[in-house]
């Protein structure tokens, strides 16, 4: 029997997992779960009959290297620098294997080895990046098919928490890595218009916004990711004349978040003297430019040239943030200390539903006049569990694997899903699970 | 006949070359200039009779060991990271070494090879740091014999240009590492006041100034360094309730300066497009949000919130920024942009002088009463090569490496110049060729 073995199963694996168990019997497999928690992989497969678990130290050659061996296709939900180490015994022992990170170098180093032994190495194939890709590519080759001319490509993702289940002032709960979220946009983001690069330090991103509106779901701004520019080549889009990939949030999000981003609380490098026993309060106080013996509120306020009872001093309110409460985190900087606070408040509750929200803007020129296409997903989760970030990242990379068994990809070496050979079939299947574009053009 | 050796004839070591030359003769010693470059060394030596010049690669081993087993101290003026190259080989060899930059954690690890070989590894004995720890430590050992508790001390060194060669806008012109100027501050700065530790993110740094009145010299404005802190531990003045280090600027430097940090042309990490055929005034462009089709200068006081005619907006215009000329920076960063546009401009002219204006602010607790000291030094260059920069970095390496020769400092092992031992005798000869601090009390 056939088998695919699954590496980590982590927070994001649920999804994944039941999905892979859903189709075994139909598609004739076993999986096997390998983690370095037998408890967190037995918890996950629930010993479904075609399930096996694996204890796993990704670090033991000879334990790593039996289980790709005895497999036919592999997926790593590794932490991203892991990856590599899996991927070089897959080429070795002529195995595919199936990730949703951002492709490294060390990976892409290995694509004439893969190829030569006839391995897939399928990297960026979970939701963003992964979904986005995916369709994209779906839309910039049908328009080419039609003999459009692309001038214009914005696409926005965001992870964000779905209507019935927004019950704070944020309109956010995690649904991913909160320190990802904290960090955010530390650089300078670079994105090009009408044929001029734009460049946006950290400390203006939240108030560079722009405002979209999703048919029958809501308005949302989204902010500028670090690099848009790098998808260029990805996508064979070079000389795109605007191009601009971001983030998605509820209206008013990014100018309270800004708020902590000009007070200085995202920051990750410099360690907060006594950060354990500090209060929250504290915290703010420190960043605070030197000012008259007000509460921390007023002065927050006065910084900022808020008024003390706007909506984003309620926001801010609500994360505890003014609270005279020690934080707790020992040897913490601001960024650890501010991440600690929201992972408190800012938690999926039982049922609680998260909502992904993806939008591809498109302007091309067709028979001399100029269209629009706006193509968008809504993906709302089933409960705190079977999330739609879980679905959205998990299903595409069990699509491909199912597909991979199947010996129905030919695609040999290291790649991203912009094929049409991958792209056609995940973005099919997906649609049958109701993860679908809505598509409007004029 | 003994021998000094100097490591590095880069563009700091001219004045320390001509005082070893000077006191070589009446010490009986040979000064041997090893660098990369012969010319270099030939340049700054003059074919003194006490001098010889070595071609020296510091990688190459040989080479290196050589020329210091035939040496009795090393003075090194290497890039720091190479420091520890020949630090490893004195202690090795047993001969004393004496930098002017920040201690390292590999020259701190190697503590007790040196003590064991009697030699002495003294680090950050320039100007800043240097001079600031020399004169820092004199008073307070001064004022723990008389019996005072330290309450606060704040410090502030700068690199600035005389009243008489100041013929720029800005009131400043390159005497050190110009990228090191335009990189200043990057991350967040920390201090403490009144028991109460502080925060500045970068983004405010140039906003939260001291105004700062040196007698017979004038106004400067002083701006908190990344880590006050640090120096808590190496002064032995762990509990005082307030501590701060800064950077001198002219009055308005830094208001000026701000506007490239709120655009964000001092960013070092992201690449700009097309850097080399892009003209200043693009880059400006590219970094101001998008907005009405004005001139650049009308766009970026109104990003400001500055009338266009201010003071600043002319600061900003004389460095060129605003010019539809190419930069011929290749691959560059903003920050990169920005350097080679102002080496161009805030040049040191033949026959400037600059100026090191550094002061100290003190206060105390002597019975019962608190009081106030504040010692001041301001030392101008002679010329745009013997600069007070070159001075004031190059004396008291020299200074140490003869008492060295002479074997009248009996320190061993690593070391900040902090012990009387060796910061008496600095300072006073220092004195005698009138570097020296005035200082008042109340």
């Amino acid at each position: 029997m056939k088998e695919i073995l699954l590496l980590g199963a982590g927070r994001s694996s649920g999804a994944l997992i039941s999905y892979l168990l859903e189709h075994a019997e139909e598609d004739n497999y076993h999986l096997i779960v390998a983690d370095l928690s037998i408890e967190q992989a037995i918890k996950k497969t629930h010993n479904h009959p075609r399930s096996g678990v694996l204890v796993m130290d990704i670090h033991n050659e000879s334990q790593r290297r039996k289980a790709i061996a005895a497999c036919d296709v592999v997926i790593s939900l590794l932490p991203p620098a892991l990856h590599v180490i899996a991927a070089e015994d897959c080429v070795q022992l002529k195995k595919s294997l199936v990730t949703a990170s951002y492709i490294s170098t060390a990976i892409e180093s290995l694509h004439h080895a893969a190829t030569a032994n006839g391995v897939l190495l399928l990297n960026e194939c979970g939701l963003d990046p992964g979904i986005d890709h995916m369709s994209a590519m779906e839309i910039f080759h049908r328009l080419k098919d039609m003999g459009a001319e692309l001038i214009s490509f914005k696409s926005y993702t965001g992870g964000l928490i779905a209507p019935e289940s927004n019950d704070n002032s944020w309109g956010y709960k995690f649904t991913w890595n909160p320190r990802n979220v904290i960090l955010a946009g530390q650089g300078t983001a670079k994105y090009i218009e009408n044929g001029k690069y734009h460049y946006i330090p950290y400390s203006r991103l939240f108030r560079q916004l722009e405002s979209i509106e999703i048919v029958n779901t809501g308005r949302f701004e989204g902010y500028a990711n670090r690099d848009s520019l790098a998808y260029r080549k990805h996508y064979q889009i070079e000389n795109i004349p605007t191009l601009l990939r971001g983030t998605l949030r509820q209206e008013g999000f990014c100018n309270a978040w800004n708020a902590f981003v000009q007070l200085g609380v995202t920051d990750d490098n410099c360690v907060i003297e006594n950060s354990e026993t500090l209060t929250y309060k504290d915290v703010v106080e420190s960043f605070l430019p030197p000012g008259p013996n007000l509460t921390v509120e007023k002065r927050l306020a006065g910084f900022l040239g808020w008024k003390e009872n706007c909506k984003e001093m309620e926001m801010l309110q609500s994360t505890g943030i003014f609270e005279a409460i020690p934080t707790g985190v020992k040897n913490g900087t601001a960024a650890m200390i501010l991440q600690n606070l929201l992972e408190k408040k800012w938690v999926l509750k039982e049922g609680d539903k998260d909502m992904i929200v993806m939008v591809h803007l498109v302007e091309y020129m067709l028979g001399g006049s100029k269209h629009k296409l706006t193509s968008s997903m809504v993906v709302k989760g089933d409960d705190q569990i079977q999330t739609a970030m879980a679905k959205t990242v998990g299903f595409p990379l069990g699509i491909v694997a199912r597909h991979l068994l199947k010996n129905q990809i030919k695609l040999k070496g290291v790649h991203l899903p912009i094929h049409p050979d991958i792209y056609n079939p995940v973005l099919k299947e997906l649609l049958e699970m109701n993860i679908s574009f809505t598509e409007t053009t004029n």
